[in-house]
């Protein structure tokens, strides 16, 4: 029999490049920058609740790290360190395998160290907590979003829930969307680079993972303004104007692009920073003093939909 | 229905008292003293695994976060804020209040503050990280055991373990004995006073979460040296001599007691802490050039055990 300590030895023990202490001791050990702050959100994957069943092992492992790296990305912060806390119903080296290789596939990519966690028997789950550093009292808040901030969201909205929706039989799409709503759901790509360049043109900024509506009411809530949303400058497929199956792109959970919000007068430098680190922006609406929020349509006219976002246990 | 975001905000956001920003926006944020390095640990708890079905919630509470506090005490450091992600097959809110007042007393006396996790649904599992600082590089690592270094442990040995074989009706205790034992297998104190001053006198030290010899043998690896034990030198109940049920005391799990290795020369100082921070330790063998580890009885002979330790995937 493979003992807990055999699988972090074979699995999760990887060389670490920015971390005093790694895995092997009671705890692990970091320094934080001078004149930094450190940055910590922590997110569990549970199977039939956040994956499906059987869902590619190497894409959970890609997955369930970087939609951490989006909670520090949406702080402005760049993330460096990691702990995986997981329990599998049983030892299977080749699901291990390939889980570990989406793990450190993305941590590589993004410049995390695995620095600790727990391995140990029960059903399918993954626990991590991400840290990461920012410079002192410049991180992005929820609740900075300032009247007539420009909205900005990264990417395109409602890929991975109408992929989500297409794996359970409930949406068809052609093969050629399928396969990029499949990889949105499964191998997001957190928004770091631009996230960490934010922080000096943002006021606020969130990251979308329970459905826009929900995670705008978020920056809405805590910094105590309203919102217009222009429908059609949503960045979507086309599918979703010509369906009118809104409901993907203003509730759809799992996206993992930045929502953020900035002063008109930074559009030109955002722009800037978004061409510098590849990442798509649009802007899809304005803050307004009035404290509600309001979509319009290509006529001007305000739409509504039944807005009630993600949540894990509704 | 009451959703996620009601649960966190009636149970889990309580007054911080140490961090710069807590729970309720994508990340924490908090500050590490100057000259001091942070350290991190991670653990998780799952029913059945490593407590049982219908455990008292209040208990699981805090002895989910003790667990915790244990690792970051064996390293010499004091713990002060932490992470909690928990999954609930549904929303209970007795077993909420019970629960988060367990953990939250916990939290309370050892100066603990609650940053973030994540709450969603699931089997139930409990998964927190733990964080302290330390003064740059005093950390207590397991590899620091010098040969002829004094074995020390804090508390009584044995105690959780016979607990747990009496809650699985595999071991008759007298009453109070009993009563003694499942406090300790359910709400066992972390030796964090003690612990946050053992860097000064300690050359290693490890929390006893695997068994005695199990993790008595992590620092012998780790340090690359042997060790004799003296059987009845070992602090536990007198039950465990008159019945001979050593397997307890070297084997059992969840005695989160602290067992370190500190120069002869050290011993009135060590006493001086442990009197002082109200925590009792013994002396139970030394460090030994020879890379193996003895165990003699009262005669001075060598006995043998089954000496494995606790294996959640054994």
């Amino acid at each position: 029999m493979t003992s807990e300590f055999e699988i972090i030895e074979r699995y999760f023990k990887k060389k670490i490049k920015q971390t005093a202490l790694g895995i092997g001791d009671d705890a692990a050990m970091i320094n934080v920058q001078k004149n930094h702050q450190l940055v910590i959100s922590s997110d569990m994957l549970i199977e039939n609740i956040h994956f499906l069943k059987n869902t590619n092992p190497s894409h959970l492992g890609w997955k369930s790290l970087a939609v951490n790296l989006s909670d520090i990305a949406a702080m402005g912060s760049k993330p460096k360190w990691a702990t995986l806390s997981i329990s599998l119903p049983k030892i299977n080296h080749v699901w291990l395998k390939k889980f570990t290789e989406g793990f450190f596939k993305c941590a590589n990519q993004f410049g995390i160290d695995l620095i600790g966690g727990d391995t140990t028997r029960g059903p399918l789950s993954i626990s991590i907590t991400i840290m990461g550093e920012i410079k002192k009292n410049q991180g992005l808040l929820r609740s900075g979003a300032k009247i007539n901030d420009d909205i900005w969201v990264t990417g395109q909205l409602g890929l991975a829930s109408m992929g989500l929706a297409s794996l359970k039989g409930k949406l068809k799409l052609a093969p050629r969307l399928k396969i990029k709503c499949l990889k949105a759901l499964e191998v997001p790509a957190p928004k770091i680079s631009l996230g960490s360049h934010l922080s000096r043109y943002a006021n606020s900024c969130i990251d979308i993972s329970d459905g826009l509506i929900q995670d705008l009411n978020h920056i809405l809530k805590a910094s105590k303004v309203g919102a217009t949303l222009f429908l059609n400058d949503i960045p979507c497929e086309k599918f979703i104007h010509t369906s009118e199956q809104y409901h993907f792109v203003l509730n759809g959970g799992d996206d993992y692009e930045l929502l953020f919000t900035a002063p008109k007068k930074n559009r030109s430098n955002i722009k800037k920073i978004a061409k510098k680190t590849n990442t798509s922006v649009n802007i899809i609406g304005a803050i307004t003093h009035k404290k509600d929020l309001k979509i319009l349509n290509e006529q001007g006219k305000s739409v509504t939909f039944n807005l009630r976002g993600f949540d894990h246990f509704a």
